[in-house]
């Protein structure tokens, strides 16, 4: 069932690899079916090079799987969550990606100091605060989902979070657009730290700045690309 | 028609990202053609992985599209201001490479430290003020034109400029030497920063020794590379 | 004898080039035959783009080659005396990996900062004490296993140890363990000098989602994975 | 004529771009021939994708072309001056490797931090002296030869040099062993940097370690390597 769904959350792991921002198997993507809700994700602990389309695990909202011959990634609860929060979620990536991750395990926000990050993202992308013990001792991946939303303040303008002393966590309508986010984050998350090693003191983006690069290819007035 | 400068201008933009200038669709290569004054631009936001040489769009010098199926890069403005201002350039390249960007979000230009900047550089390679929010609003890729040509020199003799907050815009003879000109911007930014890093009052290259560099490999009195 | 084995050794040392974690001849992997007892291990200085399974070197646990027609790798004391301490270790690897290797000649163990760092370490990777001259004198890479074997407290929970002003020693039930935990030493340091860049006094991970982390992928209770 | 020699430095240059050292076509690498003293050479400014063995140019001590239809690289004079000066070089390289140049940039030579350095070069890699206004008028590339062998304690011993400003030179008995060299001051110059934002106040490697690993390789009671 959902034979081309799986071979795009496939295709979309792999291209983790490809573009760099995964190493080992840490990372993965899932997508949500628009017509039936299911869920398709990347199985847990795999190794890239011997995964396959059909190995990737079909879920439905509870996580109860439907099909498939393996565990579906320990981070499924997270996206479950995200996907409960968000119907308009048609995808979620999960990256360690090294810049990223290091503005995370700072507790640190990543700064808009762009046009390259105005043009994905319509502010900073934020980091989450830290996990209770409590949520950490229970439902732990689950209550990553909930930190996440706590902070999610529009969750189409800044489709990306940091979690903090953790990782990066990306979503988009399709596998596509989440994975082409996650890209977007790890590339100006080093940006920002060059640009601070650079001129310590270096402002953020003006607004009307921002505001222009991330209209001029979101809403409705966007010029960018293809009709 | 121009079947030969399109594939030209294809290969290019293909170069920026094997080069590593460029992810996702973040860039994009003109060229002029000498004869008919017609421009060769890549396509607004078509991934680079299903890009062929017939999608380059051919516009006039004033923009409109006389060949091509899809709308022209968004930048083509930024492009056609550059060509109507300076008639020698036969070739154009925007980026977002990391570490120019970088310098260009810290509202720094990239002073020339050594040699490798010197060979292709006659200086520092100069950062542009931010427009104004009117330059904004209205013809904002024809103003981010004017803005680099306020602090053009020598056309030829710097065919780099960082856009504040933006990113790089290069410029040559041919859509091959710009991707060149391109490659060496974010060579000399990395080693830039690396040598500030080491050295944090470095001073730049003696003006005797940058002279040297420069004028063996251009003018009258060059003597690198073949006759 | 050992085809197999050696077959694994081979290709875990090509794999370290793959990885980006030994340029030239620097690094070497080592496996024991559970069976035997023998050690498989990498020739000493051969290049790794003319090196073939059959030219690794099976020796017993006194070094004594059993087989081969190439003298093994001069780390082999080294990992000798890591096997005779430890009988739990089916694999050893050394690398001069980067940024691991910085952290080597700065002194310092890699701080745990994050999950990714927990899910495989549970703790800081330590640094050696130097050795004494006389520790060098006689017996230096032996002597380079003891100092190691010093700094470990728990061989199975921190698989992994810098050296001081020298590299990286990691190890694991399997070569293939061992190459991926010298895989996430590089990582993690990477992400540690960034950390420590973005956030000069940044904490380290709290031990309760420390403990999270390591025990979800490790012991009794792991459920990262598949069964 | 010298058919096998020019096939060994077209490969060797060739192999400064794979390494990583070389962009464009900034790097040149030259043998001397031990019989005849000829030397072979990488022409000027040719790009190496389209460039092949044949296209080597072939010149005596002097540096007059023996055979080749292609202008000798500009920095010729430079190899030629180190090979005069020392009989026992067999191999020249030349590079503008990003780490190692923001070195030279920094009027720094690379100091010895870890074994990593020690197993290839017996104490810092000195930078030199900037070259006179004189020096720089006439005869540029041979001064800059001048001024290498001015810093150079012991040939074999410290098989490599910056330029102040400008960027590396290496050597060794064979063109191999050269770009070696230069794949090893790269990676030893990027350690350094990532050292020294680690521990500003970082030690060299003692004295005693830096004998031990030197001496390990080189010299007659090495051991590393096979007989």
């Amino acid at each position: 069932m959902l034979e081309e769904l799986k071979k795009r959350v496939y295709d979309q792991n792999i291209s983790l690899v490809s573009h760099g921002l995964v190493v080992l198997t840490w990372g993965n993507v899932s997508a949500r079916d628009a017509e039936t809700g299911l869920i398709v994700i990347k199985p847990s602990g795999v190794a890239y090079n011997t995964m396959k389309a059909e190995d990737m695990v079909v879920v439905d909202a509870n996580g109860e799987v439907v099909e498939g011959h393996w565990r579906p990634s320990s981070d499924l609860p997270t996206h479950l969550y995200l996907y409960k929060q968000y119907p308009s979620l048609g995808g979620i990536v999960h990256t360690h990606s090294a810049y990223a991750t290091a503005f995370a395990q700072s507790g640190r926000g990543i700064p808009a100091y762009g046009t390259t990050h105005a043009d994905a993202f319509y502010g900073d992308v934020p980091c989450s605060r830290p996990l209770t013990n409590e949520e950490i001792d229970e439902a732990y991946e689950w209550n990553t989902g909930k930190v996440i939303a706590e902070s999610v303040t529009d969750v189409e303008a800044i489709p990306a979070m940091l979690v903090k002393n953790h990782g990066v966590f990306t979503w988009g309508a399709t596998p596509e657009k989440a994975v082409e986010n996650a890209v977007t984050v790890e590339e100006v998350a080093k940006m920002a730290l060059f640009t601070e090693r650079l001129n310590p003191g270096a402002p953020k983006i003006e607004q009307h700045l921002l505001d222009k690069h991330y209209f001029r290819k979101h809403g409705k007035n966007a010029y960018y690309g293809q009709k």
